[in-house]
């Protein structure tokens, strides 16, 4: 991939961000159908939003880079052996679109050889944008200037704000505790923020995220924002975050390392 | 009072959320200083936010109505004796106002003799605005045009959408056992929404708000809105949710009262 198409990634990414905003966004505290993905024993609410937002980007994609892969929450994946794999969730925070909550957004990832390289989220309702590389990050809200990105330093679990989207998510055993201890040794811990928790810590706001269940397309679009503020995303074992499963992210790295020592028990 | 004034209020509470929502902006998501008004013990984020927006409305009330008493969450009450009482409450949400979220909204009720008549919830980083007389209830968004809220019919507890603001709020006991009741009776349970969620259910996309714990400031401005939207809020008890406490709050009377009896024990 040439120098050139590199610098022009960025400006897709809005062009992606742009047209699955406009495709969702009607959908968003209007009637809509759903159907239940997970059968009658769950309730995962998947609206018409979601597949319109994603065959959106999808198309734009196909026709831009015909040679990437992609994986998205709605229709699955192609090309996953390809240099260049797309990841998509076109609403990340399905429950709090269903209640009309301005908490979720869409994510935009890309994967180079399985490393996450660009990313974007984007939330159409309330016009923010926040976007990095890896090595830098920025924001903007509406038609405002592009503002860095840069966490915070916070060394101690005692001064951090944590967030976590759902403690239910954790499974009973090892995973709940470890994230219960976490819990019991921060200042405050704030539930319900989806993709924002990630974007929040990018932005200085919050120092610590915990969670576990994720998905490739739920975390490989932060990765590079997180990263790109300064930031550190692992899984919980010290790893690469970019499969999803159990992911922690920290504003500071010492206060990743004291996350990760009390998630392992 | 004379009809007259009546029919102002509604452009005055637009002037107070005016007022509180500059003072408040330019404190989130920058650095402010904020005091640990639970002492040593425990940890309730006060912010010069909360106190600069509270100050601009006790300024426009002491000019406008020099007669009313005001409750606010930050000053204190004067004059709660009067047949006119402002319940103020400058962040609800304080600890999404310190992660960044935008999910806080400035809280504005006015009581007559004991009574919630007038309610404004007023989100000024999005530009959302919700109001209420008890009669009827409308929101706007930005410079748009006012939209009519109107909850949606939900029957049966098998079929809402439930948010509280936190599970770790109710106590232990029957309180939270009540609780846990209703959040396994229904379809989807949303945590994270502090005075959105009142707002969220007038608008028919929540169906069900049960929380514990909250005081006067917390619930006055919500309860003309959701009423006015068509819809109930009581304590848990079935009386007025006006002091606070244990509330629950149903877009369909119906579901209002299955919550009820199971928050009954």
């Amino acid at each position: 991939m040439s120098p050139g198409m590199d610098a022009d990634l960025p400006a897709f990414l809005d062009t992606l961000a742009d047209a699955a905003g406009a495709a969702i966004l009607p959908y968003f505290r209007a009637g809509y159908a759903t159907r239940n993905k997970a059968g009658a024993g769950g309730f995962d609410p998947v609206t018409e939003a979601d597949q319109a937002g994603e065959s959106a980007m999808r198309a734009l994609i196909a026709e831009r880079f015909p040679g990437h892969g992609i994986l998205g929450e709605e229709y699955g994946a192609q090309g996953l052996e390809r240099d260049d794999v797309w990841v998509l969730d076109p609403i990340d925070g399905t429950r709090a679109f269903l209640a009309g909550l301005p908490t979720w957004g869409t994510l935009i990832g890309l994967n180079r050889r399985g490393v996450p390289r660009h990313g974007l989220m984007h939330q159409p309702f309330t016009g923010e944008r926040f976007a990095g590389d890896g090595r830098t990050a920025g924001f903007r809200h509406g038609a405002g200037p592009v503002r860095a990105l840069r966490t915070r330093a916070c060394a101690a679990l005692g001064d951090a704000i944590l967030c976590t989207t759902d403690p239910r998510l954790f499974a009973d055993g090892p995973e709940r505790a470890g994230y219960a201890q976490v819990e019991a040794a921060v200042r405050m811990a704030r539930y319900g923020a989806d993709c924002y928790a990630y974007c929040m810590l990018a932005a200085g706001q919050v120092d610590l995220v915990v969670e576990a269940g994720l998905k490739p397309y739920d975390i490989v679009a932060l990765i590079p924002i997180v990263a790109g503020a300064g930031g550190v995303v692992t899984s919980w074992d010290g790893g690469s975050a970019a499969e999803g499963g159990r992911v922690v992210a920290a504003g500071d790295p010492r206060l990743h390392e004291a996350a990760l020592r009390l998630l392992a028990g």
